[in-house]
Formats: structure tokens, sequence, C-alpha cells
């Protein structure tokens, strides 16, 4: 089967066997798949890691056990060994021993064909497109801040940020009520979000100092992370959304003297995203830059690097 | 009125005159105060501080308004400015406009007298001695935690730290009934916390990893907060407990993959720190190491500097 393979940094296309299907798994031919930034981090060397990218995808169910056979679907990317505490507790997607889809030892959704576990697997309504259901899992990783904090509806809540996730939480938080402030550097970005009714405004040296209750840190950058602490109110939260690698230095004395609560944020649960898409609450139709096939996966790999682009999609 | 003077790094000890006292206010005759890590912080040149220090003390109600005259008090140390916001929803203690006894810009305790508003004040229990309830300002910020953090009766959790915050920390969190598992440098420290049934350990190269839900840093170090991340499993919290100057370099990748929650936490209510002084739950007679005169102020810094010294009183 053709697959994408990334190897020291290296995007290619390979016809890789196909692998035979472990008990309890589907295999599942891929419809489209989308490029993420962790994807992107992947080739810069983040994690060592060396196969086939890629956990952003819809794709339909061929082989396995049960009735799903011929369903459209999208799958949890988190493999938990299923029998430790985390996994006990609903916590798979901490699992100290888990694999993840397309990023830790389980091969990716970059290639015809891919395959989970039947239970990481959620049937994709009928009526939401193909092309939205690829934007499921980075909701899920949105929805997730609401399965964190506590915002109450009408509060305002400000998104730093506006790139491809920092745009999905600012939609998610503003159709859970809260009224969205969102910070970004680009204002055809920053427009996507204005549709939904948020309030946006460039992110530049005045932003609000102690001003929210929360904060949601989406740049991916160390300075980003300083500023979202300073535009918090004593006793407030930053919840920490997008990984900045390496060490942050951070002034940790005015979290501690103004009581400010730090929350690390992944993946979510894809039922409230797959609802949230499906009902268009959530409207990923502007984020879409542009269409590849898997043969072209390196010029996709290319433009989805490029500056102020958003969603690459991936086709068989 | 004597009184400790702090500046430039250097303690003396001057004749004061005696300030007029404002509407509102209680003037208190110091009976007994205390040196914190925070005067030795003041003294170190942090806070650009000049003047009285000293915010742990009690004292007797010599003159002002109401019935309190004569009785024993110790007071709450933030003074709000009572309109704003913070004030408003009773967080006083986080008004930007806030003075702080003997650390922000309101004369402290180290001196025969101190001032402090009415509503500051809490009357000290007639069984609870005056060297005692010197520690409820720091009892206090070790019972904010219990504020901030849910801790089930019976859960592990561990203190990261074995310093005087530390050894409060872990016998409030132990009388609250939570499992306290202390991790600290000195044996003669933690055998304090052992007394309260708490279960101790040294601070060596092998602490425990992904451990605990809960994981009190009360170390004062940079690596220390590194350690307490280390310590904490996934979706678990640490409370950061005592101030780490300047900043602090920390991988905030495993923070986010872990969903890990830090939560910045600074100055309690005294009511919990005066009922568990009263009852013997918090037992701090182990904690005194010397009493000097406030004459010998200097004498007391230097002793209270000391590696491994506890508490330093300072009487009139």
């Amino acid at each position: 089967m053709r697959a994408v393979y990334l190897e020291a940094g290296h995007v290619s296309v390979r016809d890789l066997p196909k692998p035979a299907l472990p008990s309890g798994f589907a295999r599942i031919r891929m419809l489209t798949a989308g490029i993420c930034n962790t994807d992107l981090e992947l080739q810069r060397g983040y994690y060592g890691f060396t196969g086939v990218p890629g956990h952003e995808f819809c794709g339909e169910v061929m082989e396995g056990p049960g009735a799903w056979i011929g369903h459209r679907v999208v799958g949890e990317i988190n493999l938990g060994c299923g029998h430790c505490e985390n996994c006990s507790q609903s916590m798979g997607r901490h699992c100290a021993e888990r694999t993840v889809l397309g990023i830790i030892r389980h091969p990716g959704a970059f290639a015809e064909t891919l395959m989970l576990p039947f239970e990481n697997l959620r049937r994709v309504p009928d009526e939401l497109s193909t092309e939205h259901a690829v934007f499921t899992e980075p909701v899920a990783a949105a929805c997730e801040i609401l399965d964190q904090v506590n915002i109450p509806q009408g509060e305002p809540v400000a998104v730093l940020g506006d790139g491809k996730l920092g745009l999905l939480i600012a939609q998610v938080l503003q159709a859970h009520g809260a009224r969205v402030h969102q910070f970004g550097r680009h204002a055809a970005k920053l427009a996507i979000s204005a549709r939904a009714g948020v309030q946006t405004a460039p992110a530049n040296s005045n932003l609000p100092c102690s001003e929210y209750r929360t904060v949601i840190d989406a740049t991916g950058s160390a300075s980003g992370l300083r500023q979202a602490v300073a535009m918090t109110k004593p006793r407030g939260t930053v919840v920490m959304k997008s990984t900045v690698h390496g060490e942050v230095a951070l002034d940790f004395a005015s979290v501690i003297v103004n009581e400010i609560t730090l929350v690390g944020s992944r993946c979510g649960r894809f039922e409230p995203a797959l609802e949230l898409l499906r009902t268009g609450k959530v409207d990923v139709s502007r984020m879409i830059d542009s269409r590849f096939a898997l043969a072209d996966a390196p010029q996709a790999f290319k433009r989805a690097a490029s500056k102020g682009v958003l969603k690459v999609l991936l086709l068989p």
C-alpha cells in the first residue's frame, strides 16, 4: 500500500506491505487526512519519529469484527495497554505504555489504509462531510478545555494565538457560550473567528493586563505563555494548549503571588467534537487551505509548513 | 518606639516615632513575632524593601475603636483598598493596590507596636499560647492549599521540602486526613513531621516518579519544582507553595502532555489555622529554635539565616 514515510526529517512516499490485522482491530481505508503541526514537528525531529505519520483522518472500515464494515469513522489516537491504573480509570490517553497513531510506535493515517482498535472508532454522522470530519481530533483537543476548566456562560475568555488550534478553540468556547476575545497576528485568520462571533484584536504589545479569569495559550511560544500569565487575573487560570518545546523560563514568583493556576491540556473526547462539527456550531470550511494526493505528500508537507497556511488535506 | 529597621540589606534597631493611628485601625502591642524566610529575602534585597519588617506576630490591642482593647490578636497581613473588584469579592489579599504588613508599604511587626485595620484582626483563643499563635500566618498559608485543591481523605499526598513551611504543610494536610509523604534533606526536621504521623523519606535522587495525584512543592528551589512535576501523575496537580525568585526553566511539554495542573498558592484564611493551632492538631512546639529581644534583632536575623534553623522568635 502507498504510504507517507518520515525518516530523518525527510518526507517520502513508499509502497509498504499491508500489515496483518491484530485481533480487535479494524482496518480502515483512509478517505481524507489532515496535516497537523505535530506532523511538522515530527518532521523537524521531535520525538525521534521514523515511520508513517498522520493522526487526523476520516476513513471507511474495510476489515475487522463487528457491524461497522463500510461505515465512515474517525478514531481516537491513543492506544492504551488496557489494564494499567490509567486505562482502568478511562484515562487510556495517559497510559504510560500507550502507542499513539502516527506519533508513537503506531503507523499513522497518511497511508491508503490504517489500523485502530474498534473501541477507538467513532462513527461519523451522515450529515457531516468527510473533509470536516477530519477536524474531529483537533476539535476534541479544543473541547478538552471544557472538561478541565469551568467556564461560565457569558464569561469573557481570552484566546492567545490564531493558528489552527487557536481558531478551533475560539469557536468551541464561543459555541459553549463564553464571550471569546482572540488575540492573533493574522487578520485573515482572525476573520474566521470573527464570523463565529468572536471578538478579535491584534496581538500587539498593548495586550490587556490582569484582565481575564481564563486565558488559553495557543501560541506555541514561550513568550505567548508569559503573555498569557500577564493577562490573567489573580486566582485565574491559564490553559496551556499548545506545546512549547524545550525548557521555558517563566517568572513563577508572579504565578505564586497571584495564585494563578496553569493547566496543561492535550487530547480530548471525540463525542462533543463530532456534535459541534455535525451541527455546524464549529465551522471549519474556511480553514481548509488545499488538498494533495498521498503521492504528493512532500509538496503537501512543504505547503503545510508555509507561513500563514491553515489545514492541508491529503487524499488517497 | 523601638523597631527593627531594614535598609540596603542591613538590619538595625532604631527608636522610631510612634505614628498617628488612622481611623479604623488598631494599635497593637507586639507580644511575640516570628522571623519568616520572606523577612530574610527582604534583607537580601527582594522587593526593594526599606522599613520595619515583620508579618508573623501575636499582640495585644492597645488603642482603637471597638471592644477588643486588651485582647490578644493575630492579624491578616494584606490590606486591600476596600473598593476594587478583588476587594469587593473578598479577595483583598489580591488587591492590586494592597499594602502588606512588613512587606509592602506598611510598617511591620518587628517593633514595640504595630497598626492594622480592625477587620484584619482575629482574636487568639485563650487556650492558645502567644508563641504558638505567632504561627497563625504561616499555618494559614499552608491551609490555603485546602481552599484551592481537593484532597480526599486517605489520599497519599507528597510534600517536597522540610523547611518551616514544608513542616507546617505536612501537619496541616495530615490533620485534614490525607496520607502525607514528606521528602526532605534534614532528618531532625523530618522527625517533627513523623511525630504527627507523616511518612518521611530523604529527598535523594530516587524520588518516586508519576506517583502522586497531588504534590506540594515547598522547596523554594527551581530543581524542587521540576522534581515535583516529575513526581505527579498524569492529570495530577502540583501546588507551588514557596516562591522561587527569578525565572525558572521548566519543561512545559511534559506538563502539557501529562495534563498536569500547576497551582500558585500564597496566603490563606486565619480561621482554620487558629483552630488547628488551638486544638494542637498542628503542634509547633518543636519548631521554635530560639528567642531574641528586639534589641538583638541583628543576631536574631543571623540565627534565622543559619542552615537548618527553624523559627526564631522576637520579643519586645
